[in-house]
């Protein structure tokens, strides 16, 4: 269990998907990344995560190709397109981009596929290490059911692991830091690929450089908590979450499901933040280009919840067309301190659709967040004694960062709908 | 809600059915009542409760005899039966009783079942006031599948208030502290008798005088914690509970269900503590006159799980029999401290049967509970960050109140099978 | 399985519940029966049955009176009561009634609840033959939930067999050749009463009359099938039956459900024909005096479905009411033939609510019956080779009595919304 | 419907699989059909059908070969592989052979797989007609679990009933009477593929030769009965049938289940008969080169439930290496008379394992089949008034074509274990 000591606390980033689907070029990327660094570091800010499809030329939206030809090396490894990302040219792969991210003072990750490509095992190419072919190791009832390019490995074959291990020695050597492994957590068609999950968490423990492991798509089976936490620092307890009010509404349920499992290492996920300006080539969500459909009564009650359950943050707006208003939600010290530090957090009390949940500081601090997820206005009493606190206390709104004064007993607030409080009792 | 000021802490006392069934005498009732006075009041030790069928003359054992006439008033309200009871003559009913215990400096407690007794329907005995008959608001289908007293009261009709209003009426001026109602929380042929728990919580706050309401049997369905919450203090979370390890090593699955129900003056019961001299005329369990069957770890086990779930504590043995094991069991003021004034009390984690638990104490303290309730010996290791605890901190066995020195990062235990640890961390 | 001799054919006649509810009086009683004897008698019908509550002096609806005093012998056995049976005075019972039943060349039919009187066990009167009392054999944990009267018998008791055959004694003195036992066959409360089931069994066999058994009420479990057919003549597939269509549509799946369970002697009971003059003195159904709210293609179906399933046929109107069109559907002599000796009953298919059935005749014909139970005209086009009918077939239109000629492969017919046909093919 | 006409009884032949698996040549297809003309057409037997895999060079057994190139046209069809099959040489397909088995009166029939071969997609081959491509017709979501020879064909894509109906032209122009269509009834992965069995039902109208259509693999999933009616002639309600027991014990529930949908040209399909000399390169059953493992009891047993049934009947075992019991069982015309011609099939009572089953002949005789499928001799009574019989019966005894004399009332018999009687009655 040596991995927990590699995210000791929520991963936070940025995430090309919910902006550019499987479309994202170097350019784009390395924007974003000098966006962090100037604006977001400082506050904690860390992963720049390239997203699917960077080894397909043609990707140009959320949508996929069935059956296009990948950019690929003889060992049937997928590299990046240069005609996407041009400093991959003379088989450089993604070393140069992430060298760039490490300047920044940033860490890099990329997405994959589970499996071997399709096109290896029908062209049946080889394996690096020579003994075996990609015939040899693909499953025979093996697919994502959303995307055509790869099939599954079978851990049963010899050369398995051995082609594992090549695929992350190269991403070790292009710097990689953070891999978003996708079709392996819930797969629609079968049940959580787990074997896979091990022949990956071996070949990190093996290629000799830290990074972080996520695993996609949720929502993640919680019958596998354990298998996820002996594995992987994060895993999403959602399917895609978008800037929809029904998907954030159901994530309370979801955070409610998991809560037992957030550990300091293990990060159950919410999925990235649908903020800012989204959807500049994909369709997803469903919805084309556009401002984060959130009102801001929900982008606070989104971002309290992520806070409170502690979820990795993973901002998936273009960071350069920030409002002040979505820059605020990002650099509010006091609530972010809540994300990376808080612990004890649990719910207290759900009552139809009025939710409260709470966490503990180091300083002996408590944290209480209450929520109306109701659709009409609501008040919300929470007692003290509830949460084990007696007497008088100092209380602290920490979206506004003002002293509320002493509160006693309850703490009672009228709630309009979609809206919350992230409160410091202390 | 003003219910809840009534037992803001876990109510603890004596109950006299794990030793005598339904036949307790008065003098059987005193003779414990002065042990507590003696060896535990300053404990916290408080309520002494006489148990079902104090009405019935012919009881002695266990067992119900049915169809039995039973004493009661005019008024269809049923009274202690003069030959058990003997204080009662003379129409004093339980007023004699409740004042030797009063004079304790302890409080009294009685049980009883739901509804009005099928004699008096069948011979249409009145009701206390004028206007109505027991058949006017006998429930046409509601018994109780195990004893024959009663019928269910109809809440629909006219006179059923004014009935409940005179029983506890009755029982206010006889001194009664604590009320536990029976057949009414889990029916096995029914829903749970909620209207008959608003009669009665209406009855209890028209009385004048407040008393403890226990709702009885269990398990309670969890579909219905906010109606045990708004009319009762305590309510069984469990079946009848015995000295027998199956019956314990649910209770873990009951206490995590319940977890998020418990709070000041609302108190999910597990039941009474099957400990010391029992079934003297009892043959429930099943099992007849014996010590507990329960070794020295189980015992431990379960007042450990009591503690660090807040349950109401109840003996159940015959404490003039105690020895000296079982009385350190009742009066270790450390663990009794985790059990009356701990907070934020949850389930840390459950892996196979290895369980841990947490809570915190009022001076900012951790504690921590391990429990090995597997059939084998077991190294259980518990990380401390998981529960907000970093850096070097000072531990405590509270069961052999001894300091264990400073602890980091994990505590491990092996514990033997059936075992627990209770640790205060600080 | 000697009984099934009995009832070789579904039982046909009248029952008074439809429309007298629980009140029906010794004059409406004879006035139906004679109305059978002119009119009815030789199509077939043969039983008059007094249902519910004929030992109730306070009867006046359908409504119960909880807790009544009913009549009672010193034997815990309930005896007519004389203000609405005046025959039965000076103890004769029900004798006379029977005997005037028996001159018209009828069968006379009672109900009963099963169980034993509550009063007689709250006041713990005797049982015949003076070993055993009321209380000794009454269960402790058996009522009927929709009526006051009775608590179960509890067959694991000495006396309760002697307590059945002494009501059976005196219903055989009195005549009877049908009894109809409630609260039975599916209680509400508790699972199907089989060993009372046994018990009325055996009490039937030892009285020395023979007597058609019915159990009610429904729907008898499945599960119990086999119990069912070892002891009884016929039992209720389907709750209280009444002019209303969706209960009739209901109807349909019930009787596929049971299609395997009716043979000769053995006869699953869609209930009775409410048909005619309805409700004189009952507000089942729920509905007053009326007229059947069935319209005539209804009640055409319904007598369709009950002869090509074969269910008991018994009237539930006021007869005395009948007009043309009621008395022509009771006197259809190739219909009844179909109710009385067809087999291989079977439905053929159901193609959402088009629904199709046949069975054979002791004369080699082919019987058709079409259904058309949605809420729209509808065309049905029956294929013969399905029902094993190749060539040309000769065609009878059953409800018309009218030839129609030559068929050959298929047969179609356009059926308005809730319409029906019964073809004879031969 | 008119594909109805096409199967009017259930068809009877020959299948490869159970002794040659994937691997079958046309000398032994050749082999086994000459055998079918001398010894079995006569009764009856007339198909004869190429299972699974002629188009893989490599085929050998009754394994797979993942990835294996296969034998295919340039229009993306696959064609028998000329290693295995001489005659399909200079592109001739099975149109030699197929001309072979006509000369010998017998029909010719071919196993397909649904969907377009993944080499076709992945090398982008073309369709005949020239608009489309593989890739643009292959579903993106749609693999068969057990072969990785094809992908789905999408149904909402131009291009993709015009690629169906090229496979059934040349299907056409091969002289092929039957197709069995494997992974379409029932997939383990997905929905029974409906929209690609209309696309087969569409292909084979269009093509302008009749053939029975066959759907496998089983169970075919009963909420879709109406639609393999719609398009097809037979259909698996079972998975792989072999020589074992708890199959065959399996098989009387889903003939129950089946038991309304068996109509004349539709047929629920029990699977190849395992008799004889099975597993020759085959090791699915699981079993290698083997006499048949079923008692002769079980295969007279298997042969009276698929008669009374009406499941088609095809041969799974190598036909020249038949003893005289085994041809015995092909042979009796008496028995194949129930299959092929009976109605009315219905089971009449089941209770515990002893089955009852019922059919009627065309001169109105009645069919009897008796089973105890119980692992007990075991006494059957079974009255003949239930299946419509009164009076003195004629009874004879098929399997030993004798006639039994006059029976009444009941039909009694002791069976051995797995046992079972098939009787005339007229």
């Amino acid at each position: 269990m040596k991995h927990i000591k590699i995210a000791p606390t929520p991963p936070m980033g940025w995430n090309s998907w919910d902006c550019y689907g499987a479309s994202v070029t170097e350019a784009e990327v390395k924007g974003n990344a000098d966006y962090i660094a100037t604006n977001l570091k400082q506050y904690g800010w860390t992963y720049v995560v390239v997203d699917i499809q960077w080894f397909e030329p043609t990707a140009n939206s959320s949508f996929y190709h069935p059956f296009t030809p990948l950019t690929m090396d003889r060992y049937s490894r997928l590299l990046p397109s240069v005609n996407r990302f041009p400093s991959a040219k003379n088989g450089q792969g993604f070393k140069p981009l992430g060298d760039y991210i490490h300047n920044l003072g940033l860490k890099f990750g990329i997405h994959i596929m589970r499996g071997i490509p399709r096109q290896a095992v029908h062209s049946n190419s080889g394996i690096l290490g020579g003994d075996f072919t990609a015939r040899d190791i693909a499953h025979t009832n093996s697919i994502c059911p959303w995307n055509t390019d790869m099939y599954g490995v079978d851990a049963t074959k010899e050369g398995a692991q051995q082609y594992y291990n090549s695929l992350f020695e190269l991403y070790a050597s292009w710097g990689v830091d953070f891999v978003k492994v996708d079709d392996i957590a819930a797969s629609r068609l079968y049940n959580t690929h787990l074997s896979e999950i091990e022949l990956i968490r071996n070949a990190i423990d093996h290629c000799g450089r830290e990074m972080v492991l996520s695993l996609s798509p949720g929502p993640a089976p919680l019958e596998f908590a354990e298998d996820f936490k002996k594995n992987a620092n994060m895993w999403r307890i959602t399917d895609d979450f978008w800037d929809q009010w029904n998907l954030l509404y159901n994530m309370f349920e979801r955070c409610e499901k998991w809560e037992k499992h957030v550990e300091p290492g293990l990060w159950p996920d919410c999925d990235m933040l649908p903020l800012g300006h989204l959807g500049i080539r994909s369709v997803d969500g469903p919805g084309g280009d556009r401002w984060t459909r959130f009102t801001k009564d929900e982008q606070v009650t989104m971002m309290t919840l992520w806070s409170i359950f502690r979820s990795p943050l993973m901002f998936g707006g273009e960071l350069r067309d920030n409002d002040p208003w979505t820059l605020s939600l990002l650099t509010n010290k006091e609530v972010l301190q809540v994300n990376q530090y808080s612990h004890s957090n649990r719910l207290v009390s759900r009552k139809g659709d009025l939710v409260v949940w709470t966490a503990r500081g180091c300083q002996g601090e408590t944290y209480l967040a209450i929520f109306n997820i109701s659709e009409n206005e609501a008040f919300i009493n929470t007692s003290l004694s509830q949460i084990g606190l007696f007497g008088k206390i100092q209380a602290r709104d920490l979206w506004k960062q003002e002293d509320m004064g002493f509160v006693q007993e309850n703490i009672e607030y009228t709630l309009p709908p979609h809206g919350s409080k992230l409160i410091k009792l202390y």
